[in-house]
């Protein structure tokens, strides 16, 4: 298992085929464009100032939209994965 | 349904041709443009350094004017979107 | 109506020829210049880390003085008005 | 009146012929050159993230020496004026 | 020893052919690509704002990867290690 | 007297000859030089955040090493001063 | 004797031929290299936002690894030295 640190999130992408299913179309036009991505394993959040650690948003098996130039790219037992800051991530799509 | 995170919201752009109807007219100028949007989901909104987390002032239904070049467009079941941070939000037009 | 976000302040620009009954002339030379403007509408203010909203300075009404380039241009119900940050606002005319 | 906002302070420019009088005369360098003014207005001052307002240490009247090119001119019922940041501030003449 | 001031860590660099082993394998794109380490030493960490040190997330013993570009060389009685901040650290390989 | 603000300090320069008594040397190299003077005047100190005001830690008399190319030039009744920050003081000489 | 400021610390530097000794050898590669020294004074700290003073990690006589190109040369009494800020240090060498 890969575990994030921090307010990381490590994320399964969704194919572009797979896009018709879930609704999410990525229009064709100049401004920057998100991709969409499954989360496979959270960090335990930031710290705060405050010495409290906040927890993410974001949790296992939610699908998301995260803007497309964001993470670093891993191969881990045959699968390919994406590590991302929870700040990358636009939205959860339900 | 998209869930917009942390201080984000999505809204549905507003075109040109009701812009009209709502009394806001863009001016020709050399200055930067904004514009105009109607709110469909608004985030959590973002964690101070307390561990407080501050409410969005925007909410579904507001129309609002935002900073012309912000956000991330995305097509969600045929419509489309745009995701923005609150700080591009300028104004809530009522 | 238009109702500024956060630290914002939405005000009706004071045309050159206005200046004079005011008292302020912008002389001329290669430094910045400031313009001369009326607060029409004024944000509830910026959140602090503490979770306190600080009140703006300026009030409706207020004669303001601003830097030259700050600020987006809206037209609404066919008047024009500059949207502000009260960061960008130097000083109240009394 | 003019009321300058938060930590910004008005000031009339010391002619170079007072200088003498007041005893400061810049040097003749390539380092940065400061500027001697007479404190007319001062700001409420900054807010701190714990929503307390600073005080400033520059008031009303004090004569002092200023970053050379920074500052925004007003001319306000024939005299010329100056908006600074207490920052850009660099010490009182006694 | 070697022992690492703050958020640092020193890490001794996993070479490419141990990387099958772990099952971590690097893809070939354009994209930035972690490498992996195993962690030999750990800081005591960075002090917050309010005087509290946050101890680090990683612990000696652990396999982690990290940005490429991060941290610097240093030998030490023979080996090679490699000094990084904890926020170079991606992930923890389990 | 010339009273500098907040965490400036005016020092007078301890010219290249006096160094030699004081025992600093500068070295030949293509670093950065500091450069060797005696503080004449201290700020009341920099606020924080919790609107505590920090006594310098250099005092009238202190001669002390500093960043070349900081602070800026002052002549008040025929000697020359440096107004700097307090940052840009590396050491006490004792 | 010279007294650092701050989060300063002057060190002495460790030859490259007593490296062999203390057995650290920096390799010949194209990343950044860290070079060693001795820790001869340490500065009080840097101060926080809540008024405390946090110790440096750092003490007089530790063996320290540093970022090569940090730091401002001195020479004093026939010695040269190198004033550092404590986060230029990578590592103490026990």
């Amino acid at each position: 298992m890969i575990k994030p640190l921090g307010d990381r999130v490590i994320i399964e992408l969704v194919e572009q085929e797979e896009k018709t299913a879930s609704g999410i179309v990525l229009p064709d036009s100049a401004k920057e464009k998100p991709q969409e991505g499954k989360v496979v394993a959270v960090g335990t959040g930031r710290v705060l100032d405050n010495g409290e650690r906040v927890a993410l948003e974001v949790s296992e098996g939610n699908r998301i939209i995260f803007s497309k130039f964001a993470g670093t790219e891993v191969k881990y037992e045959g699968t390919e994965y994406l590590i991302l800051r929870e700040n990358d991530i636009l939205a959860i799509v339900e």
